[in-house]
């Protein structure tokens, strides 16, 4: 088969960290070009524009688009018009109503859509939902606790409107939930903490239900020093699941069952192509919907004042 | 045909008001129950809730539910797994993530499911689209400004989390915007005024855009005295277009082209007929989606407190 052409539009710290490597990694593509006003990468032509990488080179077949969520919408739509496959990273868009628009773009042009989740191709994700498929699931708690001055150094767009705080990374636990419990679930209640001189929560407690009446918790920190925690914690009639570290550790009962390494971006990127060479499209709003949902009900309360270096 | 054995469940205002007599005027129907715990009527049986209305009443055919929007979910998919179809007042659930499952619960159980919106069954909305399916749009604005002690005295539910503020009388504008634009539009910019005692806006004032690039503005303001404006100006090559006083009149360049007397509801009711005579549903999330795009996004301003009497 030939190798897609691929061209990376948006050259900055995940490109160049996670998709990158990956493409390179996989003989599914062939990086074609790099569109970015300011950075860029030797061995490829490098654009300053998406206008002018798709002018100036026909032959390419699919793009990524790793710009801001601000962004995505415009570029994505015009991508998709020029006849290329897209994938966006997380999250899809800015707004729920302009994912709706890109889904149509792509269906209107006959191409592949993938909007992206990375932490759904974590090692042990596909191993937790297999395992919870055949078990009675009493009670979910995912906790995710991780110190923004460590992980988001000088990140002020967090705060501002459409940052998400810390529902930037809590998406992520929102985007495994969605994909390891075998029900759809939708918020009860939310708690948005806001420091006082920023827009979005450095802190949120929510609870989620399902049909059945499920009941999900879920504590998202910005602040936590220490050790770190991405865990989501499932509680079954035959015993305690938890899915470690953001996805890469499988405990039962406190017993490690798996353990794998990373591989996240490979695995999209081995999605993608799979949804290129079969004309499908994988279009998952669920977790920003969450999100969404979380910023229309939560109860806001005040909180001290975030400065990155205090 | 047979007429459709219908009950609604919650008997407040807007179901006294606004349900109740159009069921009375349309052949299609005929009210068989009340179920709310509080209210009643007479002439048709009275349950003190939806449990006891669906054990007892097995020839009920559909419910309307003019319950608050926290008990939607959970009545709604009752109601659908017992076998009745379903109409839902505006908005149709407190999350977009329970109004997805809700529209699974209809398709399981082979029922109609209707989310209505009222506003746009007001006479003039079915010609301003007419109108301007026809002409080239350059600009749209909305303006929604009513006071909300006049209309709404004592709802302190509208600035609790989940209330809405003034999007619930704004979203009756989206639902409108929505129905009659060519194109789906999305949000750019939203600014929210909440006062310091509460959780909801009391003014937004957003940007809308749609893919071709159309500029869209709307002002929501729920402290306008004197006149109360609920309009529509859309700027064309050919003139401007006004739709008036919510969606009962329509004004082209100043000149009243067509007005129509209220019949919002009536105009629910025969479409609620037809979806369960043609086994079809009608769930649009468009208009909840919008605003929760906008407190998504939205930038808060602090304002000064609100009281019920000041």
């Amino acid at each position: 088969m030939q190798p897609i052409n691929i061209a990376i539009a948006g050259f900055g710290k995940i490109a160049r960290d996670q998709h990158l490597p990956a493409i390179q990694a996989d003989p599914n593509y062939r990086l074609v070009a790099i569109a970015d006003p300011h950075a860029s990468l030797s061995g490829v032509p490098n654009f300053p524009s998406l206008d002018a990488l798709l002018e100036n080179l026909p032959e390419l077949d699919a793009v990524a688009l790793c710009t801001p969520p601000q962004l995505r919408h415009s570029q994505a739509c015009q991508a998709l018009a020029a006849g290329k496959h897209v994938m966006l990273e997380k999250p899809p868009g800015a707004t729920l109503s302009e994912v709706e628009d890109i889904k149509a773009s792509a269906t209107r042009a006959n191409r592949s859509l993938f909007a992206s989740w990375h932490s759904r191709y974590a090692p042990a994700v596909g191993h937790a939902a297999a395992w919870l498929s055949e078990r009675r699931i009493e009670r979910v708690n995912i906790e995710w606790k991780e110190d923004v001055r460590h992980w988001h150094p000088g990140q002020t767009w967090l705060w501002e409107p459409g940052g998400m705080g810390v529902f930037d990374p809590g998406i992520n636990a929102l985007s495994i939930a969605t994909a390891i419990l075998p029900r759809p679930f939708f918020l009860q209640t939310a708690s948005l903490s806001v420091p006082e001189n920023c827009q979005t929560p450095i802190a949120a407690s929510l609870t989620f239900s399902d049909r059945d009446g499920l009941p999900i918790g879920a504590e998202f920190d910005f602040l936590q020093t220490g050790p770190q925690t991405w865990d989501i914690h499932v509680d079954t009639s035959v015993g305690r699941m938890t899915l470690a570290q953001g996805g890469s550790q499988l405990w039962i009962d406190d017993k490690l069952e798996y353990e794998g390494k990373d591989r996240e971006y490979p695995g999209l990127y081995e999605r993608f192509s799979q949804l290129i060479r079969t004309g499908q499209s994988d279009v998952d709003v669920t977790p920003l919907r969450h999100v969404a949902d979380a910023f229309l009900n939560g109860r806001r309360t005040v909180a001290a004042p975030f400065s990155d270096s205090a």
